[in-house]
């Protein structure tokens, strides 16, 4: 029995598994952290109609009213092309800033109220990013971290380690969107364990892994320095992806809500770290960390079909209610970390948690585990273990039959409008009034008529 | 008679009219620029089909035979699932480059190859930009940068002027994609050019210029500092165009080709100038400055429909012949910059080239110059003087018409391929493997599948 | 000057143009008929919540109120999925129909009232077949049938002439749809006439005709008897078209209202006359007679792009109000009977008026009349001579062209509702409930699944 | 135990279900009469490019051959328009008619040979109807009609009864395509023997039957004359049918092979018988009777989501491998004839092998038989018993998506081209040029200008 294999085994009894994630599920689902999300502050975003001088007096009248806003935008609104949007921010409660809007309510035509709170009424939406530069507010919403670690973490008393696990966090407090991810240079104890890990997996990959994998490893060997003494960057390899898919990486400095997560997905955004996990432990971390983020995830982002399916798990998620927010990370949970896939008659890989772990890796294609058809209305409700091989994985057919499962199911989920995807201005648009609509229409014509002119010219 | 007409006046018998851009279409057209271009560079973007160990196979392939590669890039294809996409670009002439893609010739989907050289010949395309940062490739591929005014230039006598401008156009040269653009403080004298030039044209507008441009005018002035005291910073103007329709700004140092100007639009890029005119004829420039971009060009590229029509003059543009480029950068002309269009029955300017000059705009809509329907047939072969007022203006009946006519007409490119933008990558797709065309489908299906959903929440 | 030629020209001085149709027009607009039209009918069409028992309720409840309905329907609504949808008709004031209707109020999710009488109110619509059945009630409501000729009309003295006219008229009369249409025999005195016009008519229509018109005529030559010698059978015709577009031919006993003319356009439904004009004047006819109708019409209905264009004038015309009915049929004038198309760079006759008369044929490409090019808009409102060859032709680019600049044009007709036409039920679909987009939305989505099948396929 | 219950008891050991259909299975997949199928008839459909004369010259080339043409057709290409697209049939071998063609090979665009013999070669395509009167074909190529009874059968030794089975065999193999089909005056015994079977049905549909029959059964009442007393007419239910879905029903004189009854769903044409079991054991037919027609299949035709879902099997069947043929009728067994599906919760019954028999109807709700969600992979080769209740039902989530399963499994089906039913000409459209193509995504973008202007008017 080779070292590998031991580790893998004994971490099985710790009750904490190599490559999975108790602690992203605890974030995830714990209620202590969904009420430090509660910071009181209220968005409203609405339609204005077109009228001389309408910017500035909205603006003045929250002034009069002695509305403190910390936000204020006016955009040309995309749900009724002919009004204004407006989005403003504010601490104070919704009911105030309703009363300011109320004295303009001739000339609104739509308003939503979205609020950060946690007890919303009817009429409010739990807030969610609309713009990929919102994401920047996530930064500060993050669980434990830096060096903060848990007790039964392999690096507590390892203060180098620690200290090196702060550096990383302040890179990701300090970022923001649209700035390159800073360079970081890896010791060599770092890169010793990224080897061990690198190592050990290739070998694996060619047979467990899903062929949207393996057909991308190469290219990331290629292009983005994945090597077994060499930790990529991750600026090299958010480029990379953005070029394949779009996808993007943004360093994140602890764990995120499953709310904010998710939402991120809906922008193409992966939260990754930017650290690695203890070398005393090669095999086995209790949390995400960079080897999880660059073998597991980054691969399958590569492919333009699971771009789509993670980004429609992150659209269904925003303004969704709590509950359903739950639902879908654990339908994340059962795919883009832990999902199985069928390809040529063979079952494969493509889950992170999976890709990222050797132990677990092997495992999962073995007679021991069940494997059920992924199916969002049971797989949403199924009960996991968090430090423990999964007794359960789900298998989907393909990413796109995974995708329009997902949408039929997620018709159920209560949301007083639809969002689309912008990518030109990269946020998200809410179809709640049949003018948007009809420039969809006009859209997808405009698309046809590319068909069209294509088709002449296809060899 | 005001001195604002008197220095309009006076500017016709001088062969230089206010708000013309002799120079610009020299730029566009004249010959010797165009030579210049020719830096014998070529690229060859193929396929190779999936197979252990074929990308480092490939790239020594290349390296045994001596040929000397600056670029080197492999992706997943987008053209045809399961290949493996190469970007290689050489000083050396096409054939070399072939000669040794032939010894490949079993594993090759597909090539292209691109030219920079003037002469290209059958089986070769002009080169041009795939992805956003290929943009960059432009900054030095200029005409007459910086302080190295003509002698009939106002500022041709003027050191501090000339130094101005070797400021800018530093800026502009060192820009990369990616970065936000430098803010500038304008001096004193600047800011007062602006003013006269504001303060001129605001009361024009509301009367001349078309309703989007009225729509958008007072979101530019709450949101990015349009102010009669104030130059707009080039940072805030592009990161509201982006918020609007994924529009951005790209500082450029002096004037480009037709060919690159008209690629930057296919990726809702314009090239902007950042320094002003000179402050001795504040109502008249020989060549795009700060205010023709922010007073002219920037309200129109927050319209969605505007800023598709530009955008597919661009796409159109790609990889096509010269003799093409001069059409379509006479459509440009006489629509991004010298546009009328109907709106409820009245006639409106939208050019860049009318809404920046206070002499023309009037102009425009009087008896005096002749009013044609657009029809790119006719318009794309029409004459135009750059030195005085138009005396014939195209009539658009709307943005999406004048897009439409535009495409039919460009049926007639000769142009082995279609092309589409894939805003998530911000890189453009070449269509011309019916696999690429099923993406689409898939693609298009899947806005169906929003659009059905939103139907069920509209209001 | 040859024989054709001299009668040609004496037609003029009389008022009374080969080929043109006076009378037609006459029909189309004279107050007079439009009168006629006014029996007083009504339909309700509305739709009931599905439940136990309500559709024999529902009958009951007309009866009891004694409201005397001549036709009663219940189909599965297509607006509302799970509703019931009703067509009842009666002879009665729309007003007692409405009272009956109200005391059902809480179960009717939507209802139209459809009016044959001419002063329909607000809430009133002109009534308009639904279904292809429903032409049938179209063949009593004709102006001047059979033998009751006119007295300037050539047969009005010779009573043989006369008698065969009602008898053709009976023929329509009886005719019901689904039939098949009465097979004629000719006498060879009338197929003496059509040799004449036939051959003609033959020599110019190679270099006079459009490119859809020459491609088609030698088919029909092969299938449907189209001989010097032979008139063909409007049967064979009818089975002919429907095989190429779904058109059919339906024998008329004589004038139509344009409503009920363009209304029968709608369902691929043409209105064809059997009887030949007059031997007297082989060159001259005062009414459209079956020579014009098969060497017109019959050829441009076999083209899909044409029959879609004409069904579209059809579609548009169903519930418009009297003012767009009577620009409709201008446009019709324009276009099916008098309309010129661009092919290749020259102009060519696609109007079935021109296509049937040897004088205006030569002339209307001669330099004598004016060319405008077709535009709804102004088309609509252009007034024509109804007994001369046209002083001015309109020019379509294309029959799709046409087609969208009709559809253009027509957003503007007032009417509450929008149109479908199911080519399954052959029967038209009212698009004012959401539920129906939908369902249109789906059934794009399948069509699209087809392409990305067939293009797997193509070669 | 009432005597129905008796009945149907009874009938199981027998090895002859209540309501089940053994002939039709051993008709579907007997190898002899597969055998019955070859009678040697080759078509050929080619294209030629348009020129003078092309029509005369190519039906004289197959005469002076020798080649005898049952057939000859001649029609405007819809795959390649200006092209003519060619049918023609002989009894001579394909060889012959290819020798022939050769002679226009460089005119010929494409060419496609379709085979009635069973040895169908590479290049051949087994038969299949292009357009609906082609069904006329399938009249006399049936198995065991009118009188001829099996021994086993209930009416074999009672002359009457097998004099009627012959009178209604003669209805069905006079009729052809567009004629309304013969009423016929049943017998009061054949009136009980319907009254039996409505009653004894009427009161398990309400909670056995799925939505769509019970939305559907009570117009069908008030419509068509569905009453204990009464048998509906064939004519009256088809034309219903035609108003709700464009199906409709044609007499058939006895069991088909299942490639040509799947055939006839691709039109929307159900081939219906129109005599009644006899009358000595009302609750027992070992064959499909105008019972199992009306009450089983009808209701469910009137569905648009059905017709759609039965018209997709036929589709899929044109042209396809006898070894898909077996496999689509197998499908078509679980799910038309005995298909289950999940509405709101619970299982419902829509095969008309269910709904028309009272004994199975209940047990197939029940706990005894097994029930495996519809998948076609597995469900195409699942053995069925065809003479007792079965012992497997496969349950549809919905007809949609049942259809989209199917299309998704049919991609396996080798046939190298899709197909596409034009409802306007009631014809098969062969996809397999991209002409035909760009015609479609023409006429998608109409269906969205359509969507569009929809948008602007639902309530």
């Amino acid at each position: 029995m080779d070292g590998t294999k031991a580790a893998n085994k004994r971490s099985l009894p710790n009750d904490a598994g190599d490559g999975l994630e108790g602690k992203l599920k605890k974030a995830y689902h714990g209620n202590n952290y969904m009420k430090e999300d509660s910071d009181g502050c209220t968005s409203i975003c609405f339609g204005l109609k077109e009228e001389v001088g309408i910017l500035a007096r909205t603006l003045k009248l929250f002034e009069e009213r002695g509305v403190n806003l910390t936000h204020i935008e006016s955009r040309p609104s995309k749900r009724i092309p002919g009004s204004y949007e407006f989005l403003v921010t504010s601490e104070a409660p919704p009911t105030e800033l309703e009363d300011t809007l109320d004295s303009l309510k001739d000339r609104v035509t739509y308003h939503q109220i979205l609020s950060r709170s946690h007890d919303t009424k009817d009429a409010e939406i739990p807030w969610f990013p609309r713009k990929i530069k919102d994401l920047d507010e996530f930064a500060n919403h993050i669980l434990n971290a830096g060096g903060d670690l848990e007790s039964d973490h392999p690096g507590f008393t390892d203060p180098v380690y620690r200290e090196r696990r702060t550096h990383f966090a302040d890179i990701a407090l300090k970022y923001r969107h649209g700035e390159p991810i800073p360079r970081v240079t890896y010791t060599e104890i770092e890169i010793k364990t990224w080897n061990t890990i690198f190592t050990n997996l290739s070998d694996l990959f060619k047979t467990h892994a899903c062929q949207e994998f393996n057909y991308v490893f190469p290219l990331l060997m290629e292009n983005c320095g994945y090597q077994p003494d060499n930790i990529p960057q991750l600026e090299d390899v958010s480029n990379f992806l953005k070029d394949c898919t779009g996808f993007t990486l943004r360093p994140v400095a602890g764990l995120l809500s499953s709310r904010d997560f998710l939402a991120g997905l809906a922008f193409r955004v992966f939260h990754s770290t930017q650290y690695i996990r203890h070398p005393s432990k090669p095999m086995y971390t209790p949390e995400p960390d960079v080897c999880h983020e660059l073998l597991g995830h980054v691969p399958l982002f590569a492919d333009p079909k699971f771009a789509q399916f993670s980004q429609e798990i992150g659209l269904l998620s925003l303004g969704a209610p709590d509950e359903y927010i739950q639902k879908l990370a654990t339908c994340y949970w059962f795919t883009v970390e832990f999902g199985l896939c069928r390809q040529n008659g063979q079952v494969k890989a493509y889950g992170a948690g999976l890709l990222s772990s050797f132990g677990e890796l092997k495992y999962c294609l073995s007679d021991e585990p069940e494997i059920r058809p992924f199916d969002p209305e049971k797989t949403a409700v199924t009960d996991y273990p968090v430090t423990k091989f999964q007794p359960i994985y789900y298998l989907a057919e393909s990413f796109e039959d995974a995708k329009e499962k997902l949408r039929t199911w997620a018709k159920k989920i209560e949301r007083p409008f639809s969002v689309r995807y912008n990518p030109y201005t990269q946020s998200v648009e809410v179809l709640d009034q049949k003018e948007s609509l009809k420039d969809m229409v006009t859209s997808i014509k405009g698309e046809l008529s590319i068909l069209t002119e294509a088709l002449d010219k296809i060899h």
